[in-house]
């Protein structure tokens, strides 16, 4: 609706606005990605929620031809029980083989390749993936770009899941330097401190989580650990000792990680006890230097509003980050899901043959947001209206008086309108002001025409004033 | 391509800020609407140009139970040449029925409902239609709204034809008042004396279209009439009456549409030509006086810089126009096809259930427009940079001198970029802004350091200054 696309514009300009402030510049990819660009980068699970397209066509041509051979073989023949099978109608209907194709060609032929090859897309961090590889010549690195575009999922629709929302992304691809990172995090301060949000950045990063499986001597279970561990919110220490118990991580090792889950501290803290705890670990020490220099950094350009913090149970369920992690959370309100999340992946474009390109970005919920903003009700006030001034007359005569000094009020850069229809009852065309919540309106009759001097009434205080065109204008451009 | 979207964003925030200065507000739909809703409203062509959706889920199921079923009575039964056909067999095996049906399931249940339900939006008009249908009790009417959204078309792709592409409508629904089709010429002619684009509005009516087709004596062939007399532009008068015999119209009328045809001369003197033709019809007398109205109305009230005609030979396509008819050409350049077209349809929600809503919109073909600045080189020169200033270093501490500075910069509103990587070579820095086209680069080495004085260089004119941060930021806040 009218009222849910002007806050959703709002919150999209916001953060266009920071993002443009970084020197980040906008791209769009098409909506259709080839479907195998897309199928297996989101696992099993993420393979069934993408929605495929209907190839244009005959795709079903070559199955009918095959029953229709059948067919004709029918009528031509006469045949009876009773009667003795020819070789010929044998093979025609008596192969297994010929059974089982068709069956095949239903399941993975047509399926697949002849009903579909195209698909809406996941997310735009493949699209983009896929964008950076095709024109990586044009492109000048590092590449900085941010895209504002709705994503498709084929979930069961429940409240907060949408098939159809906008993800809001911006990455630097080509580029290896933790000020990428920095800013980043001057971003995500710079648009919630506009939007008026009081959020906690959380910050990790991959290689402390490897340097933690390195010391407790389960390195190759990385990805359990971290999986099990990102779920210490939800399911507290013991659960996590149960899942990776589940899954084959040695008693020892669990012993030797109840520290680390249990540890509480400020971030200087936490950094001091990881320092001790991944001594012997050069990937994990990497992983320390790099957040302290994000922390350092920050803390010294700018004065961020947001509250940071490192917390080491942050580990994001997709598997391609490799250093930074983030993720934000509002601090206000009842809403606790996440509204901004990202980190730093150093080979997103090897899978479509360009590889050693490390990246880093940001993805802002922009339906998150919204429910947020709306919760807190924290949109400003110039965000409900649009249209500034409506002109009410009481006839043909009026409205054709009216017309000009529309034009005029328009000329000066403000939003107004006339109700259209001249003849329309003083009742409808008030409320028709008060449900598009129109601040001014001003009334012309008679009286008004004869002395130029038009009634201005504030919708809001509900007060009236006599007052000519040119210092209406003056007005509402003030206001 | 982020030059393109930079671009294409400068003409849709062009026409935006046209339609709320009118008081249109803004809504979307989803990209997806139920297939029935598409199916049946653009004719058997356009049908097939629907994207269809294929549902997720196991829609083949049944189908592979059918001849599954088969396999397994093979496996079971060993039989071969030479042996009885038992009745079992036949009515498995040789049953016409079958075949046909399954043929039938093949082309009918499983391509329509099973396989598809949903499909891409094809313009933006039908959902606008549903929207309004569905949203009609919360809706205040006359409901202004405009809407800037991709449709899909499975269109080959050639030259100037795109698979997914914008358009921008804007329509008011529930208004009978010609105001509406006098504010649109006006918006068009805002949008294109922004663009900087001359353009030809050509208006017809519907309604002349049909007194013509009256009294020439052919009232019922008027569709066949209006698409012959719309091809007058590229098959001229000999092709017009040509395709007229072919549909039968009689000779007698073909032979009083000539005069019509061949008219040439001003605006008002088509409409004297039209008042004495059309004396007998009234809906052609009808449609005289609403485009007078038009005319009369839109040079009272403003000084347009397009140029207006009326085209009696304009019909559109679309068969839904009741009205006023628009289309809108550049004057200028090599690239003839219409720019912006609309008209008035007097049920367009009917089909849906909701009769009697008349509503008229126009709808800006971007892509179009994007190619006409494109040849013209109409886009302003701040649309090429978004980024103002890079600061280039020679180091990592040079580095960390900066982003104090940067941090400044971009609190004053400005948009800027630090090359990221401290240790890149000055030749990359430097032509890292000649690609993006930033017009400034602060150098900052040891001297600027100890001096606090920075090199500001201008990457047009290739002229250098040694300046404050504050300086630096007056300057460009005045660029």
């Amino acid at each position: 609706s009218p009222q849910e696309m002007v806050k959703r514009n709002y919150i999209f300009d916001t953060i266009k606005v920071v993002f443009q402030r970084y020197g980040y510049l906008p791209i769009e990819t098409p909506a259709m990605e080839n479907l195998e660009t897309l199928m297996g980068k989101y696992g099993d699970e993420g393979d069934k929620l993408i929605f495929k397209i209907l190839n244009s066509g005959e795709y079903l041509e070559p199955l009918k031809s095959k029953m229709g051979y059948r067919v004709k073989k029918l009528l031509s023949n006469e045949i009876k029980v009773g009667d003795k099978i020819t070789p010929e109608f044998a093979e025609t209907f008596f192969s297994v083989e010929f059974y089982k194709n068709f069956i095949e060609d239903l399941q993975v032929n047509l399926v697949t390749k002849d009903i579909s090859e195209k698909a809406l897309k996941y997310d735009l961090t493949v699209p983009f993936a896929r964008y950076v590889v095709q024109h990586q010549h044009e492109i000048t690195f590092p590449f900085k770009r941010y895209q504002i575009q709705p994503v498709w999922r084929a979930d069961r629709p429940q409240k907060g899941r949408y098939r159809e929302f906008y993800q809001c992304d911006a990455d630097v691809i080509g580029s290896n330097s933790l000020i990428n990172e920095v800013e980043l995090v001057q971003m995500i301060d710079d648009v919630f401190t506009q939007l008026k949000v009081p959020v906690l950045i959380k910050i990790n990063n991959r290689k402390i989580l490897s340097g933690i499986a390195e010391v407790i001597g389960e390195k190759d279970k990385i990805v359990t650990i971290t999986v099990a561990i990102d779920k210490l919110d939800k399911i507290g220490a013991d659960g996590v000792n149960k899942e990776l118990q589940e899954n084959n991580v040695s008693a020892d090792a669990i012993k030797k990680l109840q520290p680390l889950i249990e540890f509480k501290g400020s971030t200087l803290e936490k950094l001091n006890f990881l320092k001790q705890l991944l001594a012997g670990s050069e990937i994990g020490l990497k992983g320390i230097q790099e957040i302290e220099y994000i922390f350092k950094t920050v803390s010294q350009i700018s004065d961020l509003k947001s509250q940071i913090e490192l917390d080491i149970t942050l580990a994001r369920g997709l598997n391609y980050y490799t250093g930074a992690i983030f993720e934000i959370k509002a601090n206000v309100g009842t809403l606790t899901s996440s509204i901004c999340g990202g980190g730093r992946y150093d080979d997103l474009t090897g899978v479509f043959g360009l590889p050693n390109m490390s990246g880093v970005g940001i993805s802002f919920g922009a339906d998150r947001i919204y429910d947020v903003l709306n919760e807190l009700n924290l949109y400003p006030p110039s965000v409900a209206a649009s249209t500034k001034l409506l002109f009410v007359s009481f006839g043909e005569k009026e409205q054709e008086y009216c017309l000009p000094l529309l034009a005029k009020v328009r000329k000066a850069g403000i939003n107004s309108e006339i109700y259209p229809d001249a003849g329309a009852k003083m009742k409808k065309q008030m409320s028709y002001a008060d449900d598009k919540k129109i601040p001014f309106v001003v009334i012309v009759g008679s009286d008004e025409m004869q002395s130029g001097s038009l009634t201005l009434k504030n919708m809001t205080s509900g007060e009236q004033e006599k007052i000519g065109i040119e210092k209406i204008i003056y007005k509402l451009k003030a206001n």
